[in-house]
């Protein structure tokens, strides 16, 4: 990991940006720490640069209110990551579908299962070089998109102890089934009026979830139209599992 | 309203019991306060006293934490209070209806109308009786069951400004229809395998509400599992509306 910028914010969070490999990412830490910090992996839709804002405004009010660590890397396909053209067949053929009402089950298998398969172990070896800095010391959350990245990672991961969830986005049924086998705390997000996602489709993949804490939050609204008091619920959640 | 018993608690919170005519209630208020305290009524499904625990520990962490005042008073018909043969006998025909797997409405209607008719009034003559008291300033929100009760203070009670519903027993089709009208900011909590309510029924009274902000908050368990950590949220959606 190749920390490449730093600054500063006037509340005091160290905001980082880093680069692992060809993946760039960014790392708020708190102003003040007396130990390491539980950390908490951010995950968005890609474009690292034009998510920046609300990413950074999460990040900042976990590390500053909080006292918690937080980072977040660009997607395989992202921002000025190489492009894959499979991706960009399937991200067109979805939006053709939806708009024709088709069936999109296969398109979303061929435009999410290679994100996964990708992604996930990005953020891996991410928390690999995270957990190894001196101010981070863990555990870890993961909150954010994509959510079958989150599903995965929940599954695959030991490390990350609690998440929330964003059920924005078309799962794949073979997530969908994966999150049978999700066992730790979830948070999942529900925007009720979603123009890009199916309400039940949300509603069944939380009543999915393997896991015996689980805690729907549904607000009124499209896709992004998240309430701002979810950041600091999101946090509250985190300081219950991750403290 | 008369005054009936006073004890201060371990967390310098005032416990009061008193009497509105017939009616039995509590009032909590903050050890100190600079400024009249905002209100919360907090709804119960009938039994003040065998509900007592659960209701104190809300009521103590929204004054002891948040400064805010609580109060509560005996349904109509539960507790000490005179029943009414109407709906003890409702109430044992809606059980029989739900063993047995039959429709429900009109049992719904015969049980839960009559209720709201008697309570809703009381809940106004109590506020009025406690927004003279010098220590409670307002605003007014209102928490907890009797949902139908709810709905209908919500819609007819101007001074009431913000709710968190539980959407835990059956509503009938005209208060229902009287969700559409309420336009105070709402949190509903809803149990997920609530073995008392229909989880579909209560995801359509969440649409049906009008309110422009509306948060659902779901659960993992049944009729009396809400989670413990739902006090503090209930709190602080009230402290972004209520202060």
């Amino acid at each position: 990991m190749k920390l490449t910028s730093e600054q500063r914010l006037d509340d005091g969070v160290l905001e980082r940006g880093f680069t692992l490999g060809e993946i760039p990412g960014i790392l708020w830490t708190p102003g003040s720490a007396s130990a390491p910090a539980p950390l908490i992996l951010v995950g968005h839709p890609g474009g690292l640069q034009g998510m920046h804002p609300r990413l950074a405004a999460r990040a900042r009010h976990h590390a500053a209110e909080h006292g918690f660590a937080a980072a977040t890397i660009e997607l395989p396909g992202g921002g000025d990551r190489p492009r894959s053209a499979a991706a960009e067949q399937a991200r067109a053929d979805l939006r053709r579908a939806v708009e024709a009402g088709e069936p999109v089950d296969e398109i979303v298998d061929a435009l999410v299962l290679p994100l996964v398969e990708k992604a996930v172990p990005e953020w891996q070896a991410t928390l690999d070089a995270l957990l190894a800095l001196p101010e981070i010391g863990g555990p870890v959350g993961y909150e954010g998109g994509v959510i079958s990245i989150g599903i995965r990672l929940a599954v695959v991961e030991p490390r990350i102890s609690a998440a929330v969830l964003f059920a924005g986005t078309f799962v794949p049924g073979a997530l969908f089934e994966e999150a049978r086998r999700v066992t730790i705390p979830l948070q999942v997000l529900l925007q009720w009026d979603d123009e890009r996602n199916d309400r039940q489709h949300a509603l069944d993949l939380f009543d999915a979830f393997g896991s015996e804490e689980k805690t729907l939050h549904a607000n009124l609204g499209g896709h992004t139209g998240v309430p701002s008091f979810e950041i600091d619920a999101a946090a509250r959640f985190f300081a219950r599992h991750l403290n």
